[in-house]
């Protein structure tokens, strides 16, 4: 077996979802939401199943899926694409990172990657021969210390990973702090790896910028998206990637040899979604911040310590005031899931070593009556 | 960019896709069906959009899809598989291979191949930290030389690729073949990479024997499986994999780094489609070998050499005959496809190095005017 990869458990979103279920907890642990997206995006794929071809399509992804990529980074941020030689469909934005990682990274690279970090970073950097230089942010302010960050770049720096806004911090880079890393990309000639599933989920009138937006940065940038997250069906696994062509064309082998291909009928539909007017997205994100606001104020309500939430499906929250003596983040959640019926995850799960240890996270892309219920739960904790 | 990635070309059934479109020729280049698998199966997708869940299904794969896939190692094999331990569903083969190199390789250990090699391998084991070890067999006759199998495993060998049945030699590997390469296994402690995507195509009253059934391989044998194969829906993307637990463990922590999961609505109808009755089976292999005749027999009725095809979607044959002086198997595929209309694969692409170079692979998996079409078309090099 392969000592990298054999080292590695199982994801902590699987392990906490199968607790959830074996307690019967309400689960706020792994990030999907309890309605799947819109009846018609579904219904595209339904019938692309029946009437249009179930072969291989392109290796690339559907044409008309590229297309509406690249309209779509036009329209939001104003980017222009050439959906031809900078747009490539993938089997998720999972792939869509393991594509970049393995076809970008040189064995002795370094990465730059900042923890909190989403789990599959480190085993995929490390696996692809990468050598990872992790700096921190931390909760409660998640402030990005700009020197710490410098401190990590050197000559070998190949790649930074980026997640925007971030999982599970719901913090949300502004403009000075993507300056700032730009300009460290720039002096260092080196590439950023974007994932930015949650471009639409942004909250309080703040702006999704991409990184590849700013000055420079458009022809050092590998910015990644997912259907699953922006139309709430994360099992179609559709991602995408929008890179200049000589950094998506090593990307490129990197998928041709990992999976080849995406369902065909789901990339229409996709296709279809990312059309879908304005008023979509700005329902779509209204109606996360709801539910944000819902349960961020429950839980302060309750006496939780609740950081700022800017973005994404999550709320993290200090169980300082509800933890028992020395009891860590893990174990906490343990109790939470096993004895009060709410499942969420330890923050340190996102953190390589010496994690700080009394943050979970909820995630609150649930039913009004699931966040509500789960609120009542937490309340015997009072 | 990635040295050993980016060191391969865009996969030569993509270039022969291509250009089978731009010139209007008839594809009998890249391997998939012209017409779809059951509307049965099609339909069971279609309607789990719209009424399951359209989230993440669990990382190792649905469950009702997991005992389909042990049910028929059952009826088909004899196989007594556990499936939560022993089943995981991938997003297509191609990922499947991808998770077990990757899961089961340590950079520096030896990987025996056996040339002609399905054009994914190689990049994989390289990009993986293994050591290739090929040996070849040839046309026409694909013969296997076992002292030369025996002579590229050592100490060092950790896996063996097998294609059986093997694209493109069509060849059919029989219990004898078998018998000396679990010995081998045995005698060097290795374990066995077996695709078998094409397991119900072996033609002439063959039975296909998996490696795995073999005495002492049930728990060295890796086996991939493909419902885009077996139910003529290529665009799917649903693989499975049946292996012990323990080589199993470190292939799933590749799968959850790489893609995590794949579509819930696919895999429910894969299940389905899997427990069809064994009139579904013998119809779809006698429908192939139908095909096979028709194409075999019409290329040889014109004056080619064609190897016997023993099983997959493919047949070679030998450009000898037709072939201008100096023009090997790649300028004969690009001259067939642009002046003569039909695209053909060159087996060299087949070859890491020092290719065989008279023999080109023709797909047959077309509906019978398209193949009396290509026929035609063919005639006029007579
Ligand atoms: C891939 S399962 C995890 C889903 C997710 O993004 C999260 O919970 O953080
Ligand atoms: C993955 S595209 C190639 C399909 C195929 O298996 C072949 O043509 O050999």
């Amino acid at each position: 077996a392969n000592s990298i990869l054999s080292g590695y458990g199982t994801t902590i979103f699987t392990v906490m979802s199968q607790m959830a279920v074996e307690y019967d907890a309400v689960n706020l642990g792994q990030g999907f939401p309890d309605v799947d997206g819109p009846e018609d995006i579904r219904k595209h794929a339904a019938d692309s199943l029946m009437m249009d071809s179930n072969q291989y399509p392109p290796m690339m992804g559907l044409p008309d899926l590229r297309q509406a990529v690249a309209d779509h980074n036009r329209r939001f941020y104003d980017l222009d694409i050439d959906w031809q030689s900078e747009v490539m469909v993938t089997s998720g934005a999972t792939e869509a990172l393991a594509d970049a990682i393995f076809g970008l990274i040189e064995p002795g690279d370094e990465v730059v990657l900042i923890e909190p970090l989403y789990d599959c970073y480190l085993p995929l950097v490390r696996r692809a021969g990468g050598i990872p230089k992790t700096v921190r942010i931390e909760p409660p302010a998640w402030d990005l210390d700009q020197a710490a960050l410098a401190g990590v770049f050197s000559e070998k720096t190949k790649l930074l990973i980026l997640n925007n806004p971030m999982n599970p911090a719901a913090k949300v880079f502004n403009g000075d702090e993507l300056a700032f890393i730009a300009g460290l990309l720039q002096q260092y000639d080196a590439y950023a790896l974007c994932d930015e599933v949650y471009e639409h989920l942004v909250f309080d009138g703040r702006a999704h910028i991409p990184l590849m937006t700013l000055p420079g940065m458009r022809e050092r940038c590998v910015r990644v998206g997912s259907a699953g997250k922006t139309f709430s069906l994360t099992g179609w696994k559709i991602g995408y990637i929008t890179a200049p062509a000589n950094l998506l064309q090593p990307i490129a082998k990197a998928h041709q040899f990992f999976t080849f291909t995406t369902p065909p009928n789901l990339q229409k539909a996709v296709a279809y979604g990312l059309r879908q007017d304005d008023g979509y997205y700005r329902a779509f994100q209204a109606d996360l911040e709801a539910k944000r606001d819902l349960l961020a104020s429950g839980l302060k309500a309750q006496g939780w310590w609740v950081p700022d939430s800017q973005g994404t499906y999550f709320v993290s929250a200090d169980i300082t005031p509800f933890a028992r003596e020395s009891e860590d983040d893990v174990a906490f959640c343990t109790r939470l899931t096993q004895d009060v019926g709410v499942a969420a995850v330890p923050i340190s799960a996102f953190y390589d070593s010496d994690a700080p240890r009394s943050f979970i996270r909820f995630c609150f892309c649930k039913r009004e009556p699931v966040l509500q219920e789960a609120l009542e739960k937490l309340s015997v904790l009072n």
